[in-house]
């Protein structure tokens, strides 16, 4: 076992601090965040820290960095107030880390990495035609996270578009159906492979798996 | 393809809901949040919402519902400034899942699911014995989310425990080699396979794959 402490981590080599400290947290959601700005104007962007918030009402969150490569991303939210989330899948994952490359705002990640925008009728933010899940939100609020300034951006989901095949009797979904991947760091991405569903855990019983 | 927009996913059944809308998101982290209170009784949870904030210097947060069984957790966090992440691997997952019961404040969920409390020097919180990733934090900031009223905790990193073996030269780290679960919904686990590790994309380059 190797132990760091708080100076350790500070005294570390730029690079290497980055990819140990941005995987410690172990597998990430996974998706590419489209928006609109008010030229009409799309982009598209990589995110690996999309989290649940609620589910009655349904809401989503994830942190950003408005000054860095996701500016664009934000400053379209602000305006608009409408973003997608497209879940990212095996297929996908390449284009999706292309997203990531800082390219002019007026040369679109869609374009530049060929996919394709798609529009559901009275929803302005571009959705990506390639995604297998995508969810249209209305942003809901921020949270500027004062130690960094880094915020967290919080929408309601208004539209939520699934395959039929993925989606079980109960709601549930089958992810490795879907082929989802999750992301590692900055940099790695990985598909899933199921141990187990289990029941809702209750104290004194033992633990019953599901599927 | 099936469409469900704001209203329709209000109207679902509870548990149908529930299992949906946990489960957008995709795949996400894994660990067992361990925390002790004033008078020393340890609490151990499971939570699926841990998110980088910043690597340097080094922040990790997580969502919470601090009126729900994961209140204790809140409350120790809040009273003693100090908190464990605990990575949870395959062979911990069905004990990581068991920590979700609601078991009495006197009765730990280290002892009730048979994980084992391992203590730093100067370090007052549990961590668990058992994982092979732990991280200790500092209580930095937390931001009420005010749609529906959960929070984000933010931690500073102060103690940070690796195994050697998982650990690159460059800072990264093997999660498949460390076993690493990711969480769907709020009831399965998986594993990760490896589809790839890439450069930094530079517009106008072809994708790189490093590993």
């Amino acid at each position: 076992m190797k132990v760091f402490n708080h100076s350790d981590i500070l005294a570390l080599e730029k690079r290497y601090r980055t990819n140990l400290i941005n995987k410690i947290s172990g597998y990430k959601s996974a998706h590419l965040i489209g928006t609109k700005n008010a030229a009409g104007q799309t982009n598209l962007a990589v995110f690996s820290s999309v989290v649940h918030i609620g589910a009655n009402p349904p809401y989503l969150g994830f942190i950003m960095r408005p000054t860095s490569v996701e500016r664009h991303t934000y400053e379209n939210i602000k305006s608009t107030g409408y973003f997608t989330l497209n879940m990212i899948t095996a297929d996908l994952h390449e284009q999706a880390h292309l997203t990531a490359a800082r390219f002019p705002r007026e040369n679109s990640e869609f374009a530049a990495t060929g996919l394709t925008e798609a529009y559901l009728a009275d929803f302005p933010a571009p959705f990506v035609e390639e995604s297998v899940l995508k969810i249209g939100l209305s942003f809901a609020e921020e949270q500027l996270i004062t130690v960094n300034q880094t915020v967290l951006i919080v929408g309601k989901v208004e539209q939520l578009i699934v395959p039929t095949d993925a989606l079980k009797a109960d709601g549930d979904l089958d992810l490795e159906a879907l082929n989802t991947v999750t992301i590692g760091g900055l940099d790695t991405y990985y598909t899933g492979t199921k141990l187990g569903r289990y029941a809702y855990a209750k104290a004194n019983e033992l633990l019953k798996k599901i599927d």
